[in-house]
């Protein structure tokens, strides 16, 4: 983590670390066509709950952005950085909606997304990888919520090539991050793609754009 | 659950359950002085696996609102609900804001509660009551995250009364109903008045508003 966060001439500086959720953010800068300077968080250092990463988010956790056009307008959470992008850059409604109810619907699933498919996949890759004991049906319980999860997606995403009046936006966006998590878990939740068709072809759709595209090769830059 | 949803008279139906999210959706109703109808949806039977409830929320959980004087539009999640509430009826921001920097600051505790406070304390309810085996160590988990959400409150609310401007908002309020699992959840989460005293001070302010006492009193009519 570096502190020069605001001579780098970019518009954003967005703070990042592995997990999935920064790169939601990536993906939505990126098909904005904003500026923006990533700042790596070393979490395995700690530097997350130090005062120089909390003094922008208090609940030490990535991401976090800083508007440097914006009086240095600082917000965290994933979902509400989205929210804030696109309610303050997607005036042309490239991934947004004009209309009040749309968005309302794009909402329903963005918090679906926040509430559902990132705590369930965040909790099975916690109890595989760093609980300090093997808890079979711990990993069992959200192994088969994540699935359960894809299962609604399935529902939802039938006969649509994309969540609201099928035109890709933010809501989609917001599930890519996790849903390359849905292929790294080895082998718990292999099947998922024979499993749920509806929900591969449209993770598949979302993954051909530039902007994920782009996303995972800043990833690979960042070190992930 | 009854079918009788739309001959009720009232502008909203909202189907409930005993968890806390429908009740943050209560409490924002009570604040804009908007007339709806609770249909609870009896989860221990399964009516919310049912496809009576799955066409209004294929995710199966509760809340759900329909709004009949927009043609029945339905919505789902909690935290989308208060969104489309504050954002079509509150158009005089009793309870949210004018400007869109507080708007952007409002939503990202609305994330926070809902992507933190919610599924950290879900999971604390559920290894203490329904897991099918007891594990210390994931009940140790999410009681140490419950306490660590609620450090991170203590911190955002230091010096103030409300999170945004100070003045009370949906971002407050959707804390409401877990904080009420906070003293229920006993003896785990004993202790955490004395721990976080602003948390609590800010717990007592919104539970004396009469949206909260109202909401406890609809709670109670509903048979919980």
């Amino acid at each position: 983590m570096s502190s020069s966060t605001t001579s780098h001439g970019k518009q954003f500086t967005l703070y990042v670390s592995a997990g999935p959720n920064p790169w939601k953010v990536v993906i939505i800068l990126e098909e904005l066509c904003l500026a923006y300077k990533t700042v790596v968080v070393d979490v395995n250092n700690g530097e997350n709950k130090a005062p120089e990463f909390t003094k922008l988010n208090p609940n030490g956790r990535l991401p976090a952005l800083v508007d440097h056009s914006n009086n240095d307008f600082t917000i965290w959470e994933s979902g509400a950085i989205i929210l804030y992008l696109v309610g303050k850059y997607d005036t042309e409604h490239k991934i947004s909606f004009p209309d009040f109810d749309s968005t309302a619907t794009a909402n329903q699933y963005l918090m679906f997304q926040m509430s559902g498919q990132g705590p369930y996949m965040g909790q099975l890759g916690w109890f595989l990888r760093y609980h300090h004991e093997k808890i079979p049906s711990a990993i069992e319980r959200y192994r088969a919520e994540t699935m359960r999860i894809m299962g609604v997606l399935e529902k939802v995403l039938e006969g649509k090539q994309y969540m609201v009046n099928d035109k890709p936006s933010y809501a989609d966006l917001a599930f890519v991050p996790y849903q390359w998590a849905a292929d790294w878990i080895k082998p718990e939740l292999d099947g998922w793609r024979d499993e749920f068709p509806t929900v591969a072809a449209w993770s598949d759709r979302l993954e051909a754009r530039d902007s994920v595209k782009k996303c995972k090769a800043v990833r690979a830059e960042c070190g992930f």
